[in-house]
This record gives structure tokens, C-alpha cells and sequence, in this order.
């Protein structure tokens, strides 16, 4: 620890930056707060470390990348949480070939439209992790994947499968349509209950803002609405849990037809 | 509105008393705030509703309850949110008797430990009224139902179903086992997993706090550990989304077997 440079007010500057969606999408860079996240990250992505003086660990001198010290007050101005671990990442943004993703065989795509709450999109995102879902597409107008909060509420997910950003969802849905992948979308009006669809084939499942649900705009272009079924006096679920029980639903079909030993 | 009485004194000191566990478990009483959630309180508990000056709306006047009104900077005082949306009501705490619960037909009830954060209460009491639930019992340690966050996180659930607090788990889960109800707690080091699980039977779903799961103490008393299959590279996913996964496989189960019209 004593022998790092204390961090510049270049980079100072550039982390302040980093905790606005502009600031992120000139530099193409993004931070990974928190001990636990930054093990997570690949580390050819890294582009250097922060740490504050006095955090105590020192696994990140063997990943080899730049690492920078901060006095404990600077960190605290630095860090986007209220008791900061003491480490923090600014990492490039992954890139990945959609061409390639789009012929994955017998796919699982999660398809976000305009998530507003950055909580939301990333347990979204940690669950079709865990559901081993083979990507995440997220709409245009969504909040961005890049920010603070999401990117900890990944947990790390972000770093374990393809996510795309940005998305037009009606030029993605035609081509998911081109490569007869099917896409399901919860909706309160389903027609079917999640139960009754066959998840086993290529297929996609498409998940509305908080809020307001999907659009109707885009609901016209899927196959199918589908819907969690709800018998007791609950008039909607919360839209994360929601989102789990539909990605696990797929997940379970799966599972059960691939046995317990897929992935194995 | 015009013929309102300005809220006294003494009723915002009780409602400011409110915020507090201590206030709230002696008085017996709590705070529902916000137009959606005053909605769905059965009339019968309502003590009395304070609206602020600027609040339109005239719903609540033909509930038969007294109604007090409060200037807009009073009101912003008194609410617990951000954005308040001028109308609160102090309600008494509903009681349910555990035994005629516990003598239900065939039950699915949910079980939590310690849970910590008002809002995974919330929404995994959300999910269980949504799922059709019979009952959640709550362990001492965990956090207040009572508190505003979570009863805004309910949604309403709070009203919707029996939930009983402070519970000594190991002292239920004997009265449980005594009526020949399982007890399956959701564990990642489950030996099986939840679709293995027959569910349709007289059951309780245990989960337990976000960050440590289930105590040891309590998995030693249950019948069983049972696992969310997670093949990704996810650890483990978010506590509201993993309790109702949980409690939505029980749903499945027993939604296909009672047939699409059950409770119809």
C-alpha cells in the first residue's frame, strides 16, 4: 500500500465524471463499487483500481492494473454508497457481437422495455444469471445498466452474460421472428398462463416497466402475452419478483427436461 | 374539506409517536399512507384519516370515520415519504386467531426469519396474498410489519391475509409438525430441489435473512432444505425474488392440480 501513487486530480476528475450516464457513455468506462463486485470483474477489462488508505485487503496487487490510493475523506467524496468498503473499479464496457448471441442454439433471451428503477434492472439481471438465460436486451429509455446502483445490485451478473443496451425491442423482435425464436411477453390481460407455455424451444420473454407495464406499441409485435397467475387478493406482484417467477418458469421447463445434471 | 377540523396537538404528537416500534406497539396502532393503500383498509380498523388541505379528492368521507385536516407543511411534516400524496390513516392492528389458522384445510403457509430490510417484507408479503397463501408468520427479529416502509411495500397484502408477528419459530414449527404440516426451508446447500418437492400437500415455505439465510438453529427443526437451481454464475439471486419463486412453485403446483377455475 505505501509504495501506490495517491490517485490525480485527472482522475479524480474522471471518476466524478463516471457518476453520470454522459460522462460514462464519452469515456466508455464505468465503476464497479464494493470488495466483492470488483472480484467479479474480468480482469482485462479493469482499467485501474481505487483504494482508499486505509482498506486492509490486498488482493487486487495481483491483477495486475494500475492501482491508485486515496486518502479515506477523498474516497468517502469518491464513492456512491453510504459506508464505502474501500474499493472501487473504473472499468471499460464489455462489448459483444449480437450476430453472434442471435445464433446461439435454442436460446433464452430477456427482453427489458423501459425499466426506470436501477434496483429493478440489476436483480433482473442477477436472476437470468442464475437462470442461465443466454442474454438480456435492454430498450432504449430503460436507466442505464452503467449506473452505480445497478451495476451493485448485479451483484456481478453484469459480468456473466451478454447484455445489450440501447435496444430498438421492435427491429430486435423481428429479427428474433427471422430466427423463429418466440417471444412471450408478461402481461396482467395474458391470454395463457406462464404454465401453459412451451418455454423448452427458442424463445425470449419480454418484461414492462414498473409501473406501467409493457406498451401496447410493442405488445403488438410479440406472440404471445402471457400471465402469472394471481388467485389471491393482490392485484399485481412487485415487477422484480414478477420478472423471477417468469424467468424461472422457463428455467424450470428447461431444467426438468435437460436434467439435473445440465451444467454439470 | 371545508368543514374538516384542523388535526389537533395531541393527534400529531400520537402520529409522530407512530413512526417508533415502541409508539406503535403501545398504542396498538400504525400509519397507512397514501391514497392506493388507505383504499384497501378494511373500514372497520380505521381510528381516524388526516388529508391534507390541498388533497382533492372526497373518497374517504363516505367511510364513517373521523377525518381531520392538516395544512400542506403539517402534512409534509407528519408523512414518512418523499412525495406525499396528502392522505394517511392510523389504523388499529388487525387480530387473527392462530389456532382457527392453524386448523385451515390443507394449508400453504410462509414462514420468515429475521428478515431485515421493510421492503423484502413487504414484498414477499405482497407475493404470498398474490399466491393465495393461507398465513405468514413473522419471527421475533425481524422487522416491523408495522413499519411504514413496509406496510407501503404490502401494497395492501397486509390487509389481504392473516400475518402474525413476533413469532417463536421453533415453538410453531412444533404446532406444525403436530397438525402433520411440512415445514420445507429454502437453503442454497438444499439436498433437493423445489420442483421435487410435492407441494400440494399441508405445507410451510421458511425463508430466511437476506444476507445469512436461515439460521442453523431453525434448519435443524425443519423437515426439510430445498434449493432454487441456479446453473448460471450467479451465487444466489435477491431474497424477495428467491421467496417468491419459492412460493410461486407451491402455487404451480397446486394451481395445475385445482384446475384453472380454482377459486374462480
Amino acid at each position: 500500500m505505501d509504495n501506490l501513487l495517491y490517485v490525480s486530480s485527472r482522475i479524480l476528475k474522471q471518476i466524478n465524471l463516471l457518476k453520470t450516464k454522459k460522462g460514462r457513455d464519452n469515456f466508455n468506462l464505468f465503476i464497479a463499487e464494493g470488495e466483492r463486485l470488483t472480484k467479479e470483474i474480468p480482469k482485462d477489462i479493469i482499467e485501474y483500481i481505487v483504494v482508499s488508505e486505509n482498506y486492509d485487503k490486498t488482493f487486487y496487487l495481483k491483477y495486475n492494473v494500475k492501482v491508485y490510493k486515496a486518502s479515506s475523506s477523498v474516497f468517502k467524496k469518491l464513492s456512491d454508497t453510504v459506508n464505502p468498503q474501500g474499493i472501487l473499479a473504473v472499468c471499460r464496457k464489455n462489448v459483444y457481437n449480437i450476430n453472434k448471441v442471435l445464433n446461439i442454439h435454442n436460446p433464452f433471451f430477456v427482453l427489458l422495455e423501459n425499466i426506470n428503477d436501477p434496483g429493478n434492472l440489476g436483480t433482473i439481471i442477477r436472476t437470468a444469471d442464475a437462470a442461465y438465460a443466454d442474454a438480456v436486451f435492454i430498450s432504449k429509455g430503460s436507466v442505464d445498466l452503467f449506473n452505480g446502483k445497478t451495476v451493485r445490485a448485479t451483484m456481478g451478473s453484469l459480468f456473466h452474460l451478454p447484455i445489450f443496451t440501447d435496444i430498438d425491442l421492435s427491429y430486435l423482435i423481428n429479427k428474433l421472428k427471422e430466427k423463429n425464436i418466440k417471444i412471450y411477453a408478461a402481461h396482467l390481460n395474458g391470454s395463457k398462463y406462464i404454465y401453459d407455455v412451451d418455454f423448452k424451444k427458442s424463445c425470449s420473454v419480454l418484461i414492462g416497466n414498473e409501473a406501467n407495464g409493457l406498451s401496447d406499441f410493442i405488445c403488438d409485435f410479440t406472440d404471445e402475452l402471457v400471465k402469472i397467475p394471481m388467485p389471491g387478493k393482490a392485484e399485481s406482484i412487485n415487477a422484480s419478483v414478477a420478472g423471477g417467477i417468469f424467468i424461472y418458469e422457463v428455467l424450470r421447463q428447461r431444467f426438468l427436461q435437460e436434467g439435473y445434471n445440465w451444467k454439470g
